[in-house]
């Protein structure tokens, strides 16, 4: 299976607007079973998914060593994979409820599962783009990013209105870092329904659920989005930007007005 | 609380090694409670942690909105939140067993508590690190990771022994590129005494816990590694080396012989 999807997204460069197809990486939903028990659901790329059942067993301790297993078979098509062990365990006690663990920086979602999100509800977006502002934003925001020029090490996230970074964070998980503005923006009542999430890090299905959940209609990024990610954004009329450097970004979905 | 810890590291430019004072960024481990219940350990940087605990539960559907709080306290010191909601709920069926989510890319460890590994045995590390190779294999390696400048979202995880990379893999997630290597080598039956990992990606305590669990005394990457990762590296005898760009490279834990 080819680890990454084909889009057509909309390329800004200055005042510049073009169509083009891009290629983004596939977040794929893989689902590891021993026996008949669903262990976990892991967001991947589908390649040596036999290597990653086995390795993730081991390194969660559900294995100790690869004698113990019977049988692997990988089922690529629905993002499968069934362990069969050589003597039968029960692991009930460790899996209470689905789990789903992230492809992300930070923590996860462990305790919902990330394909319900596509029963979210629409965002009402009518936010109007404006790339130079999104791009002078994205300026300040790096410059902001201290503690990631003095460390190499962190991932900041903000909120922002209009012209202003209203809340600011980082947080060596660029999850975490969502969170702290997010909790922030709860904690002191603020209304997320005309504001921007700008972060330093890959968005991935997970961010965009943690952003559609508060009802925030533009999520931006200086990296890239994954293939669920934008899908997700298509379905909820979130507006997706990547790769903003400089005066250059590209719009992944929900393509709104455009203001210069 | 400080984000960033100092550490002495050995800083390699082709054959100079100087002793430095380096600035790490810190992993803190940040335990949420509800009322008495232990809800998930954290790894974060130790900022806005009322923000960061609010805005996790209401990601993470523990809470509906900030009214459901009664109270919450920081305790800095040990890295907890305690959350007092004005309903009591039991959220008992949520959290089987402790769950530690990392601040990593990919998969962390939900299964096994990070603290514990402190337990684990020292690793036998007799590998002389020779810079220029590590410099060559590091070159290599990001050569090959076609993904990442495809589509500027993968990382990249290689087991490598003397000058060979052996086993290359890319993933959404560092964890997942991980676990895909060293499930390939357990399936293969390749002891990794002396073999060296080299990953894309940040070095977080969990990865760290990943290559010692498999009994790899050297660990490198081309970022940073965080401090839980260096004293991990400490105690358990791995060398750890990081920021690997051109010929220069910090060497973080267990100096090892240099052959140059």
């Amino acid at each position: 299976m080819k680890a990454t999807k084909s889009y057509d997204i909309w390329r800004i460069n200055r005042e510049v607007v073009n169509s083009e197809e891009d290629l983004v990486i596939l977040e794929y939903p893989f689902t590891i079973f021993i026996d008949e028990e669903e262990i976990i659901t892991l967001l991947c790329s589908p390649k040596s998914l036999e290597y990653l059942a086995i390795g993730f067993l081991y390194s969660e301790g559900f294995i100790d060593n690869y004698s113990a297993v019977d049988k692997v078979t990988i089922d690529e098509e629905n993002g499968r994979a069934y362990v069969n062990l050589n003597e039968r365990r029960s692991f009930n006690e460790k899996l209470q409820g689905k789990r789903t663990i992230t492809s992300g920086c930070g923590k996860g979602t462990v305790f919902y599962n990330v394909l319900d999100s596509f029963k979210s509800k629409k965002i009402k977006n009518e936010v109007k783009i404006n790339p130079s502002k999104i791009a002078d934003l994205m300026r300040r925001f790096n410059q902001q990013s201290e503690l990631f020029y003095s460390t190499g090490g962190v991932h900041a996230c903000a909120i922002c209105y209009d012209d202003d970074i209203i809340y600011f964070e980082e947080d060596i998980g660029r999850h975490n870092a969502l969170d702290k503005v997010l909790g922030r923006a709860l904690i002191e009542d603020v209304n997320l329904d005309e504001k921007i999430i700008l972060t330093s890090g890959r968005i991935s299905s997970e961010m965009l659920i943690k952003a559609a959940k508060r009802g925030v209609p533009v999520v931006v990024s200086r990296s890239a989005p994954t293939s669920l990610a934008i899908d997700m954004a298509r379905q909820l009329n979130i507006t997706l930007v990547g790769f903003v450097r400089g005066e250059k970004m590209n719009i992944y979905s929900s393509f709104p007005s455009l203001k210069f």
